[in-house]
Parts: structure tokens; sequence; C-alpha cells
């Protein structure tokens, strides 16, 4: 027997994943993943050395009710309008296949979060992508036909760019289907779409601990709006889908709110700095409202030259290949010290 | 706009999920999940200990290469033959998935692990129980029509018995499609499929920490067998679906093999002086190789009763109320002291 025989085409055709750059070793400046320079609150870790071999032992809450307590809380909203989830990929998986059958189509803006067309792909359901402009804005048009689900991120990546509430406000009301805004980079950001979760009934907005509490390795995403579509979600997790030590984790972390927005601070004085440094040397930026930016090197220096340039110099940035987005590169907002050594690097491959 | 009119029929016709009892007052006798009434290794907290926030912020090894290759050691395989997943219950969600198009069959043993037929009914394909015989054992007959996949708990749950591998093997060799054996409890048994996994080209076996290495809290299992259908899962699992705590968790305790040895020779003896005391008492007693006894009072006792009666004494135990099941009682083996107290409040039940 071919075991490729015992595989459906729909999986069979799926590329197979790749997993990004991550040089870890020590010397290398990672700034092409998004990942926050600085340490999570310290109450992390303490809260982490309370869980004890005993507690180990036994199956946590399936339903994370410390932890989704808290972030009701936080966003003047029941406990049953919260899912908190594996990562907010997790969440955004659950979504495709609480809101649409195979078949239909999955609807999201161009460029976006490159996850949305894996997830599209593997949920046997059809891509849509809606086209920004070239300068990454969004000038809506008709809604796409027969796509149940619409995701946004905003702050969009990798443009970094806040789209307009009344815009996205306007799009929700009138879309026959969930909308999904997410919003794994909103801490950075100058407004949040979090009202339209709390009041129209079919928009969900996602959000992440990755970015902003400096927690990418416990992967902790959430999902707030209206109980019946969190309800739908629910049916669909696994069980225990949030192990003990993320939940314990999680639940320090949001309780730290000022560790989170002391982090925030620093890393958005960082980029404007940064910024400006780009703008001195000739590169076109777009306003960043993330702990990234989106910029198009001057014109004598090429997006992937610039890339390579800077890796033999042990310092990671984004270059993504599709046409549209190859000409720009997405630089990850590191410590002051970070950026300092990529602004001597530029301005040398500038000179 | 209603909320219900946004998700599908196939979601809507899903139970809402509803948590079992997880009473952990202090005081309470916890016999009814399976846990392990002990520690994990002591390794596990200190891997824990040194997991840096500077490590927490990072994303974490998407491929947990260190794990599996701990994992591909111990079984004899390549590493691109294991999938780390997020409990075994999320690689057996990625079963139904990469194996199963929504319309066709998923076969499984009645009664087995009633997930099964919760994942069957997600992925929106036809449940197929092939029901075993009153003395709850499989006499195989014709296998299922158009069900690409199928799944033995072997030992099975809830009745604990270990079925013949000669007859999961004839199984396995005939079968056109997908076989997963799922040995959550293998570490308790006398034997394991495991070698199946190894040479057939569609046999998946899987695993769990959760039993005996008591780390349900960590939710940590995996798959191993032909490295395509593995290859199938890894397309379609998150990118990011083990965090870093667990990572090291896992590492730690596969590493300490005697640990996890030690555990279950405590739990077997235990088991075994349990199971006489069943006898003595009138209790039909099923043959375990889990940690686990499934058993039926004496007549003047029923169930339910039984269930009830030692709720009140703060001792949990398993009731399942399908007919069929209802008549037995699932009881996890605990420590010695838990299990005499059990035995003593049966004897007053008894007497």
């Amino acid at each position: 027997m071919n075991p490729d025989s015992l595989i459906p085409f729909r999986v069979r055709d799926l590329a197979a994943y790749v997993p990004g750059e991550q040089i870890n070793r020590p010397g290398v400046i990672k700034l092409n993943t998004n990942e926050n320079p600085y340490p999570p609150s310290p109450t992390v870790a303490e809260a982490l050395a309370q869980v004890s071999g005993d507690a180990l032992r036994l199956y946590p809450d399936p339903l994370a009710r410390e932890v989704c307590g808290i972030l009701a809380d936080l966003h003047g909203v029941k406990p049953g309008q919260i899912l908190a989830g594996n990562g907010s990929d997790e969440v955004l998986a659950l979504c495709t296949r609480a809101f649409v059958q195979p078949g239909q189509g999955i609807g999201y803006l161009d460029p976006s979060y490159s996850l949305y067309p894996v997830l599209t792909a593997i949920h046997g359901a059809r891509m849509t992508p809606v086209p920004l402009n070239q300068a990454f804005q969004w000038e809506p048009g008709p809604a796409p036909a027969n796509c149940p689900l619409f995701f946004i991120t905003n702050p969009n990546a990798p443009t970094g760019m806040l789209h307009d509430r009344e815009v996205v406000a306007a799009f929700c009301r009138s879309y026959q289907g969930v909308v999904v805004i997410d919003e794994a980079y909103v801490d950075f950001a100058t407004d949040t779409c979090l009202d339209l979760a709390r009041t129209l009934p079919n928009v969900l907005v996602t959000r992440t601990l990755s970015k902003s509490y400096a927690l990418a390795g416990i992967r902790f995403g959430y999902a707030v709006g209206n109980s019946e579509l969190i309800g739908a979600l629910y049916k669909l997790k696994d069980s225990y889908n949030l192990n003990l030590l993320t939940q314990k984790a999680a639940a320090a972390a949001l309780r730290d709110q000022a560790w989170m927005k002391n982090l925030v601070e620093r890393i958005r004085a960082t980029r404007e700095a940064f910024v400006g440094e780009l703008v001195r040397l000739g590169f076109s930026t777009f306003p960043s409202e993330t702990n990234f930016v989106w910029t198009r090197p001057p014109d004598h220096l090429s997006a992937p030259d610039l890339y390579q340039a800077l890796k033999r110099q042990d310092i990671l940035i984004r270059h993504f290949s599709p046409p549209g987005l190859r000409e720009h590169v997405r630089i990850t907002i590191g410590t002051d010290e970070q950026m300092a050594t990529l602004a001597r690097a530029l301005q040398n491959l500038c000179a």
C-alpha cells in the first residue's frame, strides 16, 4: 500500500510547512519575527515557580476560567465572551472551522497576515484575497460573495499601518458574515476596534500575548465577541487546549498591565527614533502602529540585497518574495542598542 | 443580524462541551479522570526552572526538535516519523482532518475513547462505531465501508482490557485506510503494537505523557509511524502548536524513563491488590492493563447508586450513562492509602 494514497488530495496538495529562520546563536540580532526584545513581567516566572509537580499531574481547567475572568474584566465583557487559545493561530484556525463550510470562501485583505490563505487551504475553502491599493491602503469596494468569514489584521502586517476605524466599522456593519479583526499588534497602536466586538453580533477581535506581553513562547491568544460566536469556537476546540503552565503565565502577565505598557512605550520610542534614521537614509517608510516597520530602501539598494547584506552581518530582518511585497523589508523593533547597530550597518550600506 | 445564522448547521448541531467533574478541594479522593496519583519526575521542575523570561519572549521551535529526537531514539524511528502535539487529543483531531474528507466515515470500536465520535461530528464525518461483544471483546468482522480512518484504543478505555495483538495486526494488514492505535495507557500494559507503526504503511500509534508520566497538566502527546502519514499531520498542525514550557517539561520527563517505570510499577501493584479486594466484595472486574479498573458491582448495588454513595463521601469515580456501560463503573488507581479508603467505603456499602 502506498501511504500517499491514504491522504486526500486536499491535504496532499498543501505545501509542507517550512519553519522560518530561527537563528538564535549568541550575537545574532533577531529582528525578523516581531518578538519583543524585552523579557516579560517577572510575575510570570514567579507564577510558574509556584506550579508544583503535583499540580502538573492533573488535567488543566478546560475552560481556563481564571485567565478568561481576568480578560473579561479587562475588556468589560462577560467571561462567556472570551475564548482562550493555544496562540491566536489556534483561535484563527477555529474560526475557519466554526464559520465556514469547505468549498465556501474566506476573505482577507492582501497583503495581511500570511496565515489566512494557509488556513483557508487546510480547511478546503476558497481563498478570496481583497487587494489593498499600491500604498497598502484599503479602499473598500463590494464585499466578496459567498465568504462567511473575513479576516482583517489591524494594525496590518506586514505594513504596520492602522486601517481607519470608520472604514472597518462600516465594513463590519454591512458584512453578511463573521468579521475577525486580528489585533495582534494593537497594544502598539493608537486605536482599537474592540468596541465593535462588544457591540456588533458578527465581529470577533483576536489578540495575543506574543508581542506586547513578550510571551511568544507560552502560546496564548484569545478571541472577544458575541457569546454565540464564541460558543461555536468552544464546541470545536480541543477540550484541554491550554496547558496549566500557559494558563498560569498568561494570568500573571495580564495582571501586570503596567509592565506591558512600559514595554510598549519603550518600543514605540525606539521605533520613532529608528524611523527618523530611515528617513534620513532615504528609505520610504510607512507610518507604523506596530512593533515593526515596513520600509522600502533607497533606489540604489534592493530589498533582497539589503536582507542578504544584513544577514551576513548577523542581523536578521524579513523579506517577502511575492510581487507587491518584494521591494520592501519588514524590520522588528529591537532594543535601542540593537537598532543603533542596525542603523550603523544601514549607514554603511547607503554610504 | 442573528449570530446563530452565522454558524453552519454542522456546528450548531454539535453539543456544547460540558467539562467533567474536576472537584479539587482538599480531602476529595479523585479517581475519576485517570490521572496519576504521584508527581512527575523532579527533573521536570528543574527543567522548567531553567526557562528564563528571556526565552519565553521568543517563539518556540515549531518542530519541537529536541523532544522529537528523544522520542525517535526511544522508539527506534527517525525524527520525521514523530509528530508531537498539544496532548494526544490534538494528534487525534489532526488525524481526522488529515485522512478523512467531510462526509466520509470514521470507524472506532464501541465502547472506546469517547472523543472519537466527538471529533467525527466536528469534522462533519460519519460516525461508524463497531460494537464490541457483551464481554467488551473485539470479534473482528468485515471492515466498515468508506471509512478512511479507524481508531483502536489499546489497551481499551473504559474497559481497561488489551486487544490481542494478532487480532489488531491482522486488522491493520487488511484495512484499506489509516489505522490509529491509541496507546494512551500502554505503559501500564504487557504488550504494545508500536512495531505495527514501524512496519506497516497505514498505521500510526499515539501516546501521551498524561497518564504514566503524570503530566496531564502540560498537554503533550505524539504520533509515531510512516513518515508520509506523519508529514500529512505536520501540514495541518498550527505552526507553533507546542509552547516552550511543555517542550522542556516533556523532554525532561522522557529522559527519566526510570521514574515513569517506577510510577507504573507502583500503580500496577496497587491495582492488583485493589482488584483482589473487588473480587472479595463480589464485583465483576475485567482484567486491567491500564491505570484504572472497569468493574460491575454486586447485584444488590447498582452502578449509579455506588457512584452517588461514594461521591457523598468525597470519593469521585466515573459512571457512564449509555446503555451497555451504565451497569459498570470506572475507577482510577490512586495511592495505596486512597484505595484503602475506597475499599473501606465499598466494604460498608456491601455489608
